[in-house]
């Protein structure tokens, strides 16, 4: 590791802490409300950030592959520290851990939450929570690249923060220079962010309600500002929710192929039509399967509507709910939980292990079945036409099975230890670790995480930093050789 | 494929099978029962194999690798259909679907049974299950190279077999003739079963009890004759039968080491400590869990016995048990579950993924993460202080993803088609594809599975063979390629 230039990058990381702070406690002074819970943590990152880059010597802080592991890793962590100081403050008064959880699901956007009465809470703090979500969506160091002047872009410093933080098997640079990049990712999500927010001003939300919700459904992050999450608003409001959790499901680099008038080559992306087809199929069988088991007394279009919402909601890793799906039958359940791990598509604000990720895992199956039969033949396996490097393969596959191994520990451990039932225990897991929010059983959507131990909520906040990080800037903290020191 | 070498060698194993069917006629010719469902399949395979081998060129019979594995799964599929005929006879006239399902059950030495009350069934029925376990357990196909004339053990033609069969990520011949090592294989097999009938009867079982619960011990099958399986034996013969399924589920070929005087280089093996470590481990946490929950009111003998029973039988596979697990904690039942998956050893008749496989995915996954690190080192993954070949690794994890997509998909389509809970349809599938036998809820050791549909229960026979299998042989018959006519 080198130490000066890590510290050089958390140091940056503090300032755009700091600035992303100053935006509550506006909010606060908006709404009479104090803006000192927010003000104290902005002084703090502030100043740490100020230490961290007196460093003077330029040389210092070139990266390695490594060291964006290792800041992305450790910058989540610093972020989500900072970030949990103003729910320490009263009326709240959290304990540490609880307001950990809160701000780590708050930054990987999860939306699991440890508040039973949402609707008592400040303004300002809601509003804190669904920023959280947003800048965790598109990410707190792309956000950094994005605000850096273009003397300060040197691609090859920053490349490998990029890489550790966008979600996705592989990660392209959309335009040339990589600054540019974050500044085109962060334009198109504000101004989705906003169109989304228009149309919910259209329903009967207020500004707040509908900035709010837009922030949480951009991040696919998931925190409202109703104990009922999304169930009392219209079914105009659901089905504006529902389009716009679709949307933010899309990998970002198709949006900027549509700006550039490439429709055709967007449409024929094969994680998007796949993407799309698993949405239809599984609104299909779930609609059919609640009507036929529930809601056979309402008109269709309820259970569609509701079906539509929750797969979209959990598909895309948001975890809004438009109704307690904790009474659905089996069939939905077990379907709900698939679809939390396949989670959208790769470069999406989604959680889960991401769509493409799956079809690569799925053709090199079909590839090795095939080798058997013709052992020597050279066989490649095609991702929208062009073949894939058998690095990213091995890349894909090492990912899944740590992913798999993770939630199958993290599960029992936690099961073990607050001696909850498997389903409530193992979903917990299943929608920290992909970034969902809720569960079925005690932590079904009509519930909150509150009655975990702090030991189990350290465990579930583990889950959460890794899924939304893929495992390994989280992973290589664990690992000693990260720590020996370079040249 | 090359067609005729299938079908010869599907011949001959209609002839081994032939063999098979006559034991149990004579067991019901003892027990004054009719021998006639016995000798029906008899005759039938003895035809069939005869129709079979006629072929007379001789040079049509060498195999490729892809042969092998669709020998190996043709003829499991056949030997099953063939197996489930004793069961279509009156008293017992099961449905051709619960037949195949109790065939397959237990060739595949799962255990899991369709019938209530095993005690009300003819001996020479209770038999044959136990026999369909010991020779599924060892390998059909190994009874016939261990039958074989030495003058047609032609090794290249007959190793893919093998290959296929034998459980584990590598197969090594133990001595240089593949024949011999067959009936090397077969000779420990039956000493051993053999030591545990005489340590059984030493106990209060009758010869006939004792020679069953071996056959189901000696191939982790775990088809019991009584409807509480061992829960109504002594703690003498579940201590007995604790231990033997804890030594078959140790890797032959140590056995064969031991046999030659190499003790040393046999408890060396990173596999068997692994093993040993991972059932301490599970008993102590297991039996305290049960101890302080359920069974403080008897000593902690009690507890420490059947959590010792229980982990042994579930870690091997076998699916005995000696109390009703399904009443136990949360704790133990994902411990337990977590045991399924593991499986022990690798060349062992149990199921499961494999103890060396998951220790091999364990090691390359500490080297992916170094791999962050240190892009360009060169980093072998070391077994039992040998390097070991990236294509044995690159196996391992192509299984390991393609055993929990199969697993994944099946526990779907059970759970929707019979509307049964996720607790039942998971647990159902997981004792299937890791031939273990209970599972929970409704699949419990206390139940039975006549109450799933026949569909499901084609779900279930599918994954019981492609677990016992290892996965390659069953894909490979859905894999139009392997049809392909090659000279």
């Amino acid at each position: 590791m080198r130490l000066k230039s890590v510290l050089f990058v958390l140091g940056k990381i503090l300032f755009a802490t700091t600035i992303i702070l100053l935006l509550p406690a506006i909010c606060a002074l908006i709404y009479k409300e104090s803006p000192i819970p927010f003000l104290v943590p902005a002084a703090i990152s502030l100043g740490f950030g100020f230490l961290l880059t007196l460093n003077p010597k330029k040389e210092d802080r070139s990266l390695f592959a490594k060291d964006g592991f290792i800041c992305v890793g450790f910058a989540w962590i610093l972020v989500s520290l900072i970030g949990s100081v103003p729910f320490l403050f009263e009326p709240l008064g959290l304990s540490l851990g609880d307001a950990f959880f809160e701000s780590v699901s708050g930054f990987t956007t999860t939306g699991s939450s440890i508040f039973s009465n949402v609707e008592a809470l400040p303004k300002s703090i809601l509003f804190w929570r669904s920023l959280t979500q947003w800048f965790g969506g598109m990410g707190v160091l792309v956000f950094l690249l994005a605000l850096m002047p273009k003397s300060e872009n040197k691609q090859s410093r920053y490349m490998h923060l990029m890489r550790a933080e966008v979600p996705g098997p592989s990660v392209d640079k959309i335009v040339p220079k990589l600054a540019d990049t974050a500044r085109v990712m962060y334009g198109l999500y504000i101004a989705l962010t906003l169109a989304e927010t228009v149309f919910l001003l259209l329903g009967e939300m207020n500004l707040f309600e509908a900035i709010n919700h837009s922030l949480a459904t951009a991040s696919t992050g998931g925190f409202g500002v109703k104990n009922d999450s999304l169930a009392s608003y219209s079914a105009y409001s659901q089905y504006v929710v529902t389009i716009f959790m679709l949307i933010f499901g899309i990998n970002f680099n198709l949006f900027y192929l549509i700006l550039l008038g490439q429709f055709a080559k967007a449409l024929k992306n094969e994680e998007l039509k796949t993407y799309l087809a698993i949405i239809g199929v599984s609104t299909a069988i779930i609609g059919t399967n609640i009507f036929l088991r529930l809601y056979s007394a309402n008109p269709f279009e309820y259970s569609f509507r509701h079906a539509f919402f929750q797969v979209v909601s959990i598909v895309t890793t948001s975890g809004f709910s438009s109704i307690d799906f904790n009474v659905w039958p089996s069939l939905s359940h077990v379907l709900l939980v698939l679809l939390m791990f396949s989670g959208a598509c790769a470069g999406s604000t989604s959680g889960g292990i991401k769509i493409s990720r799956i079809m690569l895992l799925a053709k090199n199956g079909k590839r090795e079945i095939k080798y058997i039969s013709q052992p020597k033949a050279v066989m490649s396996v095609k991702m929208n036409g062009k073949a894939v490097d058998n690095e990213i393969i091995r890349g894909a596959t090492s990912f899944i099975i740590m992913y798999g191994a993770i939630f199958v520990i993290s599960a029992l451990l936690i099961t073990a230890i607050d001696g909850v039932d498997v389903v409530t225990g193992f979903t917990s897991v299943a929608t920290s670790i992909n970034n969902v929010g809720p569960g079925l059983g005690r932590s079904g959507p009509a519930e909150n995480f509150a009655f975990y131990s702090v030991f189990s909520k350290l465990i579930l906040c583990f889950n959460m930093l890794a899924g939304r990080l893929e495992l390994f800037p989280i992973l290589i903290l664990l690992s000693p050789t990260a720590y020996k020191k370079q040249a």
